[in-house]
């Protein structure tokens, strides 16, 4: 019943090539041009199919499924809503996955590119301002932060990396295609909040406002910068509070997206309260 | 003044046995024969001495170096405290070191390998328990925040990696040497805090007490379990309170380190409120 025969097509030959375009998505250049990026995995799939995110085309390989049963139904599945389907040989599908041990799914799909404009959130939306933050790993993590936190939308400014880079949406888990995501300029991008009321509350070590003593329960984005150089002075003078988390510690430093979770948290926690109240 | 004269030994070529003995340490068999492992990264070293470790041997590479006036000056201030210095060559240098642009600098430290017993702290210490967590970077990342926290101890309990791994080292900061750490089995490290006072407050998704309405201000030892599990049984029984992170969204995960960072930050908050109040 569930078997080869469901795939549009079979390839073995992991020098075929269809894979050699499908390679092509690790390079922004060819997301960028062709408006598409890579998903691997099968829990990532999932969350960007029940996200509402129809694949262009899946890529799947029986043999490196954990559980062939279940997973193939999902196959069977995306197939019937007109997704073309690829079944790979085990040696094809290593050629093409990106990570190490990989689950025998990997997906073609829409990036996600979408401006500040485009982007609507509620009156009292909690969001987060990234600005040019470096790496994929800590975008990813800061939406996976994004999605368990229930924040409405996760605003690029400046980014180096664009939202389809893979490794950043394997950090994501996914969550990249569940959590509204958009990236503009600068000035855009604090236009767009300054239009909508929406509080800035920068994160900087150099205030002495703690980040507790900030009321996060009206609509409120927290700014986040680069690894290295933190915000710019263009986000610091638009923001309406600037605060610092306490750090006791000699090396002085957390990770950013370490940091973006601390202040999301409280900001939660105020909500929460106030629910309470 | 400052040059390779001050050098133990100069070393170009890249297939010297030395170096060979020096990777080795890659290998955590290698480390825990020895008992030394590897710190690599100007910052990182900085760090270290800066918490008082001298290491066994320090290889640098003035051509790699981002500020060689500063930086030699700590080759000679370590030299003069009697460590062996060993100057390579670009091509000898890029050979043992173990990250991408690599700044020029690789020492040989004791590894740090104590069990809980030999590790003592304060009556009201705020510490963290990381039972059978798997990446290094997690427990990495966990010490980072852990530094940046204050707190006072880090305890691994069953741990799948040793401390002395260098990507828990790269991921840490450095801060591997400078936040007390040790590890354990379980049913030790539970005896420890036990006999302690110290109450442990586990995280685990199965429970309604939400971790922002438990009282942190006395001894208390937050734990994480393993990336894919979480914590076993005997940790949650062993536990005074069993808290959740809420989460609102599809993925429902957060990542290990993460969860650490949030529960940690409200012990420190409510540790400061009680301090101003």
């Amino acid at each position: 019943m569930l078997g080869p025969a469901m795939a549009d097509l079979i390839i073995t030959s992991p020098s075929n090539q269809r894979l050699k375009s499908l390679t092509s998505l690790r390079r922004r250049r060819s997301r960028e041009e062709s408006g598409l990026t890579l998903i691997e995995g099968f829990e990532e799939l999932a969350l960007a199919l029940e996200a509402g995110i129809l694949p262009q085309a899946l890529y799947y390989c029986p043999d490196l499924m954990l559980d062939p049963t279940t997973q193939l139904a999902v196959v069977t599945d995306v197939a019937s809503r007109g997704v073309e389907t690829v079944q790979l040989g085990r040696a094809a599908f290593e050629k093409v996955a990106y990570r190490e041990g990989p689950d025998g799914f990997l997906a073609v799909v829409p990036s996600v590119a979408r401006a500040c404009a485009d982007l609507e959130v509620s009156p009292r939306a909690l969001t987060l301002l990234c600005q040019g933050v470096e790496k994929p790993g800590n975008l990813g993590a800061m939406l996976r932060t994004a999605d368990a936190a229930g924040v409405e939308a996760v605003v690029a400014a400046d980014p180096v990396t664009d939202w389809g880079n893979p490794n950043l949406v394997r950090a994501s888990k996914g969550t990249v295609f569940s959590v509204p995501v958009c990236s503009d300029d600068t000035a855009s991008t604090i236009g767009w909040l300054q239009q909508r009321g929406i509080a800035i509350v920068a994160t900087t070590p150099d205030t002495d406002l703690d980040y507790t003593d900030v009321d996060y329960t009206g609509p409120v984005a927290i700014a986040v910068g680069a690894e290295k150089y933190g915000l710019t002075d263009e986000v610091l003078a638009a923001a309406a509070y600037r605060v610092r988390i306490p750090m006791a510690g000699r090396a002085n430093s957390l990770n950013v997206a370490t940091s973006a979770a601390i202040v999301i948290y409280e900001a939660v926690r105020q909500r929460r309260a106030r629910l309470r109240a």
